[in-house]
């Protein structure tokens, strides 16, 4: 059985999207995944096909209506389907790699694709519905993080790049930073690559992406290093 | 002067893609930001488009070269141009919505997609590359970054959503995640919409909205909590 992704949307042509080319096309193709676009107005039960409603206690925006919801998911993940169900949202725990690694250890997923006004709480609740978040920004809507999730998650997917993806995981996964990398032309606008690539001497070499990789994450990212520090000092 | 994107990759073909659709693609069709993918591809030297090299050092993947990148950058933004340069990459600096704001505000971007393996780190610096990350999870390239980093910003364009996005920034930045929404029906599966929700007490409505978005923040981002607290004794 290969992953099998479920999206509820508003926008189902945006499916698949980039994610019909290259590595993820390619593997779409060939059956390592497949892609099911709902269109979430299919589920209104009006001939005006409503989707959203103003907020109950009032505000901006419109809010995503439960009872279409539920049966869009019933439809689209009736009881018993084992795949999670995601909902793309900024109020969302943030995706990590961790994450994304066991979803394509896993069946597939479901995924709708909210809008920042939000889904009704009870729907959230009712379905079980797991919150994703890709960053501290907002989207127009759920689809071009929909479209990030599944570009990760597929990368992983046995058969899709081999060895390739797991070299690039454990150097994330170090907790750093990838240190800066140079390839040939050995110069470039007078700039050489630095003599300690062109050595041979392995562990020098090492040695040096290490310290690199640190500075960086230093500079970049010390929510990193702190939080590699309280894994090492409570692990 | 409307924004203007330039996006170099390996898949200009991946462009709009989910931009040219909805809100986007509307914005799109009105003129209200343009959008010029860059195939890098064009800018390679040999007959086989060469376009990567292994790293210096060695290590798996392979590493975009500074030469054929240069010149495609030179090309897509020859000096003058004063539109930021972006590198999408995981090692960059998180994207937040702060800088998502400073963009809209701008003449537009020029964006690379790299590959995780890397880019020269010599067209990086040579070419003032500000790397961006949109998360700590792996892409299999820039690209669908890009289109996430786009869509954020061109909701916040002139004329694109008028006031609706600026409720949404506002709930954004108060550093806290959006409390639950809820809407009609007023029962959904045996479940009611909250009393107060519907108590027409507006101060109520208000603090218990802000209470469920503390306990929401509190549960999943404590660090919103935390960096908020040194803002606000700081600041």
């Amino acid at each position: 059985m290969s992953f099998r992704a479920t999206v509820l949307t508003l926008y189902p042509e945006m499916f698949p999207g980039a994610l019909g080319l290259s590595l993820a096309g390619r593997a779409l193709e060939a059956g390592a995944w497949s892609l099911e676009p709902v269109q979430i107005r299919d589920f209104a039960a009006d001939r005006h096909r409503t989707v959203d409603d103003s907020p109950a206690g009032g505000g901006a925006g419109m809010v995503m209506r439960a009872d279409v919801l539920a049966r869009a998911i019933d439809h689209a993940s009736p009881q018993g389907d084992p795949r999670p169900r995601l909902l793309m949202s900024p109020r969302g725990r943030p995706l990590t790699q961790a994450r994304v690694r066991e979803l394509a250890a896993g069946p597939g997923a479901v995924i709708l694709c909210g809008r920042f006004e939000g889904v009704d709480q009870r729907v959230i609740e009712a379905r079980g519905l797991e919150e994703v978040s890709v960053g501290d920004f907002i989207l127009s809507g759920g689809e071009p993080a929909a479209l990030v999730l599944l570009d990760a998650v597929v990368r992983l997917l046995p058969g899709v790049m081999g060895n390739a993806a797991s070299g690039d995981e454990e150097s994330f996964e170090s907790g750093l930073l990838e240190h800066p990398q140079y390839t040939r032309p050995q110069v470039f606008e007078g700039l050489q690559i630095p003599d300690v690539l062109t050595s041979g001497n392995h562990a020098r070499i090492a040695r040096w992406r290490r310290e690199q990789a640190e500075m960086l994450t230093a500079e970049r990212r010390p929510d990193l290093l702190a939080a590699k520090e309280a894994t090492t000092t409570t692990g």
